[in-house]
Parts: structure tokens; sequence; C-alpha cells
């Protein structure tokens, strides 16, 4: 790994003590972003006619690499976000397996979306001609690192993998809480493409703190769709610059959910203290920084509702805090939960155990009423980190109403028994209009890398609710259609000609 | 058809003679946008969750109903358009296939997008849940009518039957040059919901001079996606209009596109006066007023090319000019023609006869240099109508950089015979970053509906690339995933339950 000695240059963070890392990283420049978007240009056209299996093993090869990086990453990774070794070691290998699966996805070819419809020389009253269709890469790619999710959702994530996949060049730009990481994972993605012959500039590299550099990638005409996790702020703020170029193009932003919790009165009613303290289990999970973190519990008053809560709070008092991803997601937790404390339409329930320093801050625990949820439209804000609002609804009707005046969310969740499925009926439709995910008798984070999952979701929970950021359907974002008309075989695509092998519809049917 | 007579009224225009038809049209308030809204946003849950067959069935309906009209759809519609009796007559059996093609789809469900990873209990650290996933429709959509299509891109065009197709509640915005051929249509769609019991809200329609109704349709909360075909100003303030909400939508806009034809050397010389014949018959057709037509020829100069220029010259100066749509049309055609002709780089080679009062406006061919063509970006701008430029490349090189230099297109041609298959092979990858559709040895006008077109392409030919507006792939821009995790089967969508019939991949398997 080389460390440029150029003269800017920013460190990373020990998130366990919050003293400066070293090495220094030396931040990447406007010239800089220039350079790479040309390359990745320049690499478009060689890369995305490379065949499946040169691909595919382009993104095992990556894979290999970040395992061949050991645990040296694991610990780097740690000391930069202060999460867990366990976890993070379940991250390097969800990371792995979803490099992989993309592989597979790459080889199987129905990605291709192949459609060929024969021609009709004898129609009347016009013939019809030969068409041909395949999606194609939509281009270079500008994919953001995620804090939360150091590797699974930053250089080598999900983005990364998706577009790579597509036939896309990737320029990323690395997020400055990781920035260790993220060379150590970069240099891996570069030593994969060339140890499998893939062109100069299919994966491009910039880091540095602020803003600048990555504005400056999402306004380069050569960037062709952009993928970010992060803030609804900075998500909109790019959206803001991609429509503003002479060339608009698609942000994939995932931005902002509270992932509505919906406790239904059966399953309360035999279960709620036990719901109470699986609800602390997901709510603390990685000091609740994730986007599917249940920031808000539905449920109707009652009985059931208080030994939901009460076994909550009780967990919640035994919590002992880690260390959040840095001092700026830190206050920003700490400013959104005193805003709460400090509303008097809410009562707070419970506070976690107090730590020390950069670990202080405590998980938190609030209840309102229905009513004044519904009067106070701050209160379903999100607050990134483990807190969350208990809404206690007076009935089914102001539960229902409470979920239609929900926002776009990634997810939502109903805890419910068998005597419950005729109540719950009625909010499934509500729910599908609201989330990219419903879950049963689960919780919502933990995003199974899969072929059905859908980690997306209304705006604003994304910035494009027609797609996902895990799972494979997520290579569709980086595509679009061509259709080719009467070409001649020689000029063909090779999965169009006939006889190939890759899926395909024939007139509309599976040939 | 009942005409209110409500004070603001406004009247469609005889394309033939410039005078105003009767009857006039009440136009719709803004107080009718928020309405009609209203109801398409209460309809949407019932519609969309209307089964296959009753859905199928109303786009059956609706192709029934307009086909009962008869004649007088036919007559009204030439008289509102200038176009000729036969063209709405084939535009009339284009615009009832397209309802029967998404019928079909429907029927068939492979639309749904059907992916269903099953529990694995028992694996290793964690099990998996059970994920099944379904797309779902985005909610009420607005469409535009477009002047050029009086029936196959208008009232019940492709974008409306795409949404309705898709689930989705569509509110019309006619296009005010045909009111008429627009009141009938909706009349149509009116009396196909109700005979086949679609609920109430499920088809809008509005009416109007001027864009302020379109703008309040577009900005109305409860409208999830715009279609729209039309000139690039108009798109651009849609795209506008729905970026500034505080939950922006996407808008499929159709705006410019100048397909360009590049005649290849050996084609040019073997059959150079053939082909100028023939280009002349696709530039002229229904006085130029197509997305498809073919604005833009770029060849090598020498004896082929001036054959072809000569042929497409003289055929042209035999040309009868037919009405345009609107007098706002041949106006923006007399202007951009008139740019053309006073440009210093350009040379007129041609212009068709001239017709009498609204027909006045003659086809016209130019011709102007590579280098100048590369030195004057207004050179590649759309003139929407019956004119074109030819532009003399002085080599394979500069014409491959004309081609590079263009902006995103709705098609791009090659003519070509065998011996130029070497020459082509390069020019490729160039027209698939550049267009939707890449056509060899025929015209762009004609556009198939079918499984495997694409009407679209990159920036912008439309505003997003990523979909179609021509064939059944048009129902994916209304449609957005939703994955299920573990839901009981009784609250489970029909489709997504075990043994249901409808396609479906397990396990990324199609099954």
């Amino acid at each position: 790994m080389a460390y440029s000695s150029q003269q800017e240059t920013f460190h990373g963070i020990d998130a366990h003590t919050g003293e400066r890392l070293e090495p220094g990283f030396s931040a990447s420049t406007i010239d800089d972003v220039a350079a790479v978007c040309n390359a990745a240009a320049a690499a478009f056209d060689a890369y995305r006619s490379t065949d499946a299996e040169a691909r595919a093993s382009f993104l095992d090869a990556i894979g290999e690499e970040i395992m061949a990086l050991g645990d040296a990453l694991i610990e780097r990774a740690s000391r930069e976000s202060g999460l867990p070794v366990a976890r993070l070691t379940g991250e390097r290998g969800r990371t792995v397996n979803q490099l992989k699966l993309f592989a597979q996805t790459v080889r199987d070819g129905a990605w291709l979306g192949i459609r060929i419809d024969p021609a009709l020389p004898d129609r009347q009253p016009l013939p019809r001609p030969d068409l041909r269709m395949r999606k194609v890469a939509l281009g270079p790619v500008a994919v953001f690192g995620a804090s939360n999710f150091p590797l699974a959702f930053s250089t080598a994530g999900g983005d990364t993998a998706a577009a790579l996949a597509a036939g896309c060049p990737v320029v990323v730009k690395g997020h400055p809480a990781h920035p260790g990481t993220d060379m150590m994972v970069a240099d891996a993605i570069a030593k994969a493409a060339q140890r499998t012959g893939m062109p100069d500039g299919v994966f491009g590299h910039l880091r540095g703190p602020g803003n600048e550099i990555g504005a400056a990638l999402v306004s380069d005409p050569r960037i062709a769709a952009v993928g970010f996790t992060g803030s609804r702020a900075g998500g909109l703020a790019l959206v803001q610059l991609a429509n503003a170029r002479d060339v608009p193009i698609p942000v994939f932003a995932e931005m902002s959910s509270v992932n509505p919790v919906v406790l239904m009165p059966a399953a309360l009613a035999r279960r709620g203290a036990a719901l109470g303290e699986a609800f602390v289990g997901s709510l603390t999970m990685g000091a609740g920084q994730f986007c599917t973190n249940p920031g808000l519990v539905l449920a109707i008053e009652g009985p059931g509702l208080d030994s939901f809560a009460a076994a909550a709070a009780e967990k919640l008092r035994q919590h002992a805090p880690q260390p959040m991803l840095t001092s700026g997601i830190r206050k920003a937790f700490a400013a959104g939960t005193a805003s709460l404390a400090a509303n008097a339409s809410v009562t707070e329930l419970a506070a976690g155990l107090e730590g020390d320093g950069v670990a202080r801050e405590m998980a938190r625990l609030f209840s309102t009423s229905g009513a004044e949820f519904l009067a106070d439209q701050a209160l379903a804000a999100e607050v990134f980190g483990a807190s969350s609002l208990i809404v206690r609804c007076k009935d089914a009707q102001e539960l229902a109403t409470i979920l239609e005046s929900l926002e776009g969310q990634l997810t939502a969740t109903l805890h419910l028994d068998d005597a419950d499925s005729d109540a719950a009926k009625p909010l499934v439709p509500i729910l599908e209009r609201k989330a990219g995910r419903i879950l049963a008798n689960g919780w919502p984070t933990g995003v199974e890398v899969a072929h059905a999952m859908v980690h997306g979701g209304p705006f604003p929970a994304t910035s494009d609710g027609r797609s996902t950021s895990v799972g494979t359907l997520a290579i569709e974002r980086f595509l679009r259609p061509v259709c080719y008309q009467d070409l001649p075989e020689a000029l063909l695509p090779p999965m169009l000609r006939n006889g190939a092998p890759e899926p395909r519809l024939v007139d509309g049917k599976p040939a």
C-alpha cells in the first residue's frame, strides 16, 4: 500500500479513543477526480465487452484479495469504526459472499434481459423486422462508501459489486471515517483487476475529508450513475448535483428510515415481555447504527403494550454502550435524543448505561401517544443510533392512520399471532405502499443478501424506490435496454445471435 | 359525450383550414386536478389488487370501446391533426393492439418479477428467513397526450396502457391540439372501466390549453409517476416540477432526437441513389412529425454520397407538403429551418413543393461538412418536422468523432453492405452508448410494438434512458419491488403463495 506524501493529508480516528490514527492519507484533488473519471470512461467499452466468465472471475478475485488481507483488515476496520471484531468478521464474510453472488449472477446471464422477436417478413399490412434486445451497462458509476458498514456498503460493497457485475467501471469515494480500511480494500480491488486482466481504469479510487471531491465526482460528465448510503441531507445534496448537470444522471441514495414495528394485540397479550426484550436486542445492535434500526414502535395501548414497554425499559437500562462510528454521528445522536427528551409530548421510558468518553452515548427509549405523534411531524424523523419511540395508539383506526402518515421506509414489521391475522390484513396494503420490505415476527436489522431481497423503499428511504441496494436485483440499477433491429449477425453482440446460450424470451416466451 | 357548459371553453383547430372546430370544451380547473387525483388515490389499492384476468379484460375493453367509436373518431382525429385518414386508421389499429398486448402481458404474469428464496432454518451461522419478492404498482400515474400521435401516444396510448397494466390508476391530461379526439377516447376508457367493474377513479381525465393544469397535476402529492412525449422544453419543465416536490417522482419524458443515419461506403457506392429516395420517404412521412424522424445523415464524402444527395434532392423537390399538427409546430419548424438556411456553414440542397395556407411549410434538406458540424453545436439540434442535415465527413475517423459528439438519441441507423461490416463494427459500441435502438438497412420511423422494442434512449432523447415507452418492457417504469419476509400465508399476496401459477425464480432459478 503506497501512502502518498503530498501536502494535504488526513487521518482516521480511533473510534475507541478519539485519537488520531497513523498513517496519514493524501487527500485526492479535483485533478484526481478528472483523471480517474477519464480512465473509467476510457475503460468502459473494453470492460463492458468482457465476457461473463472474465467479469465473474474479477468479482471472485476481489473477494479472494479481501480475504488475503487477513486480520489486519478487520483490526483496522474495528479501530476506525468502533465496531466489534466479531461483527466485522461477519461483515467481511457477507461482503465476499456478495461478490460471489454477483459473479454467479453474471455467469447466469438472466440479467441481460434478452428478448428476441424474430422477423415476420410476410406479415400484413407490414412485415415485422427482426428485433433483439439486451441490457447494457450505463457507464462509469460513482460509489460513496458508508460509515456504518466499512466493508459491506463501502469500497467493495454492494453498489461496487452490482455496478462491476453490470459492466460499469466504478469510481469509489471512500468514507473519510475509515480511510485505512478503504485504502486496503481499494488495493485489493486493484490487485484483482490486474490479476484477472481487466482494463486499466475499471476501478478508480478517491479519498479525503469534506464534500468537495464527492461533489466534483457526481458532477463529472463521464459519470453515469451514483450509489450512496448515508444521511438524508447527504443523499439529497447528491441528487441535487446530479439533476443540475447538463446530462442528469440517476442517483441511488439510501437515506432515511425509522422502520416502523407494529405490535398486534394478540401477540402483545401473549408475549409482550419477550417482544420487549427482543426489540432491545435489535435496537442496540451495532450501537443502533443500522439503516434498518427499529426507531418507531406502534401498538394499541393496554396491558400487553405495558409489559412490552416495561421489559424493554428494563433490558435497556442494563445496556452498556459501544462507541459510535464518528464524532459527527455521536453529536447528531445526542442532539436528536435531547430534542425528543425535551419534547413535552414525549416521555422518556428508559436510558441505557452511561459510558465513558467517546462511548458515552446511552441508548434511549421514548414514548408518546398516537394523537401527539400525529400532531408533531418531528417525532417521525430518524435519529440515527439506538433511540426508539413507542407510540401508544388508542385503537386500530388510529394505528392505521399513523401508518398512512409515515414517509417511505426501508422496512415495516408486524409482530402477530394467528388471532391477529384478520386485523393485520388491512395493514398490508398500507405497508406495501410505504416500505421496500415487510417482515413478520422478526426484526428489521440484518439484511439477507439474496435474490428476493429488497433493501430500498419509497422516498425518503431512498431517492429511487424502484430499486434495491442489496441482493441480485441491484444489478438492474446500472443497466439500460438497447434494441437491435435487423442487424447482420456479424454486428450483433454474441449473446444476441441465434443459438447463443444466454436465457432469453422469444416472442415473449422463455426459450 | 357530455360537453360541460362552464365558462372557460377551448376549441380544437381544423389543421387543414386553421378554423375553429365546434363544439367548445370546458377546460379543467385546478379544483378538478385535486378531485381526479383524489379519486385516483382512493382507487389505487382496489385497482392494484384486481386479479390479472379482470385487469386484462379492462384493457381489452378499452380497445373494443375505441373500435366502437367507428369512423367518427378517425374523422375527428384527422380534422384536429391534419393527419390522413389512412395513417390514423393504422394508428388506431396499433393503439388497440397495444392494449391487447398489455392485456396479454398482465395475464402472463412475468411482469410481477416474482422471486422466492425459501427459508433455510438450519443454515449456519444464522438461519435464512423466507423471502418473497414481487413488483407492485407505483401509484397514480399522470399521462400527457402527445400532439403527433392523437391515438397511439395520447389518451389511451402506450403510457396509459402500460400504467393501467401495472396496476396504476391513470390521470390523462389530453393534448389541447386534439380535444375532440381526446374526449371521445376518454369516454371510451370510462365506459370500459364501468363495463368491467373497475373502481371509480381508475381513470381520470383533464383537459385545457396552457400549462397550468399539467403543472398542478405533476405537483399533486398523490401522483407517483409521469409519462410524457413532446418537446425538450416541455419535458424538462415537468422534470423540474417533479424534482421540486416534497416527494420527488420519476418522469418518463420522451423529448428530443435527431436519429442519426450513417451511410457506409460500400452501400453508398452500390445503391446511393436508391438510399436517397428511400430516405426522403422516411423524412417526409407524416410531415416529418415523428420522434424518430431521420434528421441527421452522416457519410464519408465521395461519389456515392453525391448520388445519394442528388437522388434525395430530386425526390424532395417533388414532395407536396401536408398540413402540420399545430400552428405552434409550424412556426417552430419555420424558425428552425430558417436558422439552418441562414447558417453560413450550411448549404441548402433542396426544398419540397410549397403548399397553401396552413400547409405551406416545405420539406427541407441541408448539407454541411464534418468540420463545420463539429464546430457548431446548434447544427445537432432537432428541428421537428421534415428537415434533415447531411454531414459530409472527410474520413471514417471524423465520422466516428461526430457520432461520439452527439447527445443521446432514440435511434441510430446504419446502412451497410457486407463489405462495410469491418468498418461498421467499431461504430456499434458508440451507437450503443448513444441510442436506445440501433437499426441496419431500414429507417427509424415506424416503431414496432413488441417485446424486444426499445423506444427510449440516453438523455435528452428521454429523461430516463433506463426504460422504453413502447413495447411490453414499458410496464416496468410503473413498478417497484417489495420483499415479504416470513409473512404468514394468510397475509401473503396470492401470487406469492406456494403453488401459485405465476412464473417465478426460486433461489434464482426459473421454477
